[in-house]
């Protein structure tokens, strides 16, 4: 395919998700290494550690979108990078033991558990500044990749993923559990903002109509956070790769705890439908989204 | 004064340095207080309290080598913020338990001791991810303000500042105490790259020469921290505003324990003579980085 200039775009076909989360992942990490190389010590390689071997879910949203938009997978590899660096150090910092305390990530000791609780702090900071570098370097015009920067560190910032971490650590302490549209708040800030941003890499690098990813983006976000929910009751440790069972035997206010398991798995279910409904402009290329989503819901882990 | 545009821009005249670390202040704390208004809970109120009553150094900087490149102020508002906002989130994750555990912080509690160590995490998480939305949201032409936004998130770093800090936790557990080499690189990294960062915001935005900038900056930078070295020696805690001595008591190798307290002093002058005669270029307009410059090494605080 050639763009209006002649030059020769690579944008490839649409792949199986499985191979598409795979791609994903390795694009991100080789772009995370390529920036950490040269670097010695535990930091650095506690920042590569944090990123490696997670599903690469928005790493995916992010190459997905943008080759629906036509967009060269090569000028959108820094914000795949970028947005797996944001998530690998909010999981870095969140089990640390003055949050949610967990020693178990992806099948592998936490950061602080691996190193130190001082390791964690810096390989989450340094990995939060890298997404910023990485993302302001990616090679595409640069009207739409500064309204990405301020977009991705409004989603990760107070505002949206750390807001949502601080109401969820508040509920803990707070006198009354939280209603339904409290934790749909509070998910949508902590687990939703980074997935939702990653669905609209696509339109806003090509800057074009939002609509149907936001749709998709919000719809996807809340369906697999109560997914997550559903897991910490029905799911095997040793297949989840982290601690089950901590929300429910806490007392935590869940999706489970206020939907019933069957009222969560259904409402999940019509989320990813509603998600894939709004997929319609796209027509059949954005199949491999849609199996994004019932993945969310069917994963067990 | 107008621009080739005719749009009137509002460079303001120098000003003796303690008004303009005044103004800086003022500068950055009311474009943080406006970036978070209308939000509730700790972490917020957290963040703010780690940003206010500081020195604004940095802020300082970023405004006044704006102002000898004639640079609109409004221009760097959201730079100037954005460098303090980067400082305050270090100093709250530098002062928790697990890195140097201090408990007291421009003469008030530390964030972890206000609060608690998860509020100091994230509201450290929030005010790095803050720093890039501001910035990124700074009323300037896109080029320099990308520009800023790669060396900014470079500077912070694990190639800057978080690099300089994990040299500095991994020196604590070294077998033998740091050369002068290693201490000067650490303190490169870990204050000398936002100090360097700042003083360049004006020459960047001008698209400018950097020389003159760089060689203040980063003889700054080593003068600031030569000088924090020998106030740990010889200062009163209830002015220095943080616990004093500590390094000196843990053995740790410093300024002065390398180069005895006189040698620290004259090197710290010597540094400020060569950030001074490095701003020749800009005449007497640079007076008040001079004063800047001067103020370092003679503080108390």
């Amino acid at each position: 395919m050639a763009d209006a200039g002649g030059k020769t775009l690579t944008v490839p076909q649409r792949r199986p998700l499985k191979d598409a989360l795979a791609y994903a992942g390795r694009v991100a990490e080789a772009r995370i290494g390529f920036a950490l190389s040269g670097l010695e010590g535990d930091v650095p390689e506690a920042m590569l550690y944090a990123v490696a071997g997670g599903k690469a879910l928005r790493a995916f949203l992010v190459l997905e979108t943008a080759r629906l938009h036509k967009i060269d997978p090569v000028a959108v590899a820094g914000a795949a990078a970028a947005i797996e660096c944001i998530h690998a150090y909010s999981l870095a910092h969140d089990d640390m033991p003055c949050m949610d305390d967990d020693a178990l990530r992806r099948g592998q000791p936490t950061v602080h558990k691996k190193w130190d609780e001082a390791t964690a702090v810096l390989a989450g900071d340094g990995l939060q500044a890298l997404a910023f570098e990485l993302l302001a370097q990616a090679e595409c015009p640069l009207r739409p990749k500064l309204n990405l920067v301020i977009t991705l560190a409004n989603a990760a910032g107070v505002r949206g993923m750390v807001g949502g971490q601080a109401a969820d650590m508040a509920a803990e302490t707070a006198k009354e559990p939280l209603s339904l549209d409290q934790i749909i708040a509070l998910q949508a800030g902590k687990t939703g903002a980074l997935i939702s941003w990653s669905a609209l890499v696509g339109p806003r690098m090509a800057e074009a109509e939002r609509e149907p990813l936001t749709t998709y983006g919000n719809a996807l976000g809340l369906a697999f956070q109560i997914a997550d929910d559903v897991l910490d009751v029905t799911g095997d440790a040793s297949v989840v790769g982290k601690a089950v069972g901590k929300d429910h035997a806490a007392g935590k206010a869940t999706f489970v705890s206020l939907l019933g398991l069957d009222g969560a798995k259904n409402r999940a279910a019509s989320l990813v439908e509603e998600a894939c409904d709004a997929l319609s402009p796209y027509g059949d290329d954005a199949e491999t989204l849609k199996e994004a989503a019932r993945f969310v819901i069917a994963r067990t882990h």
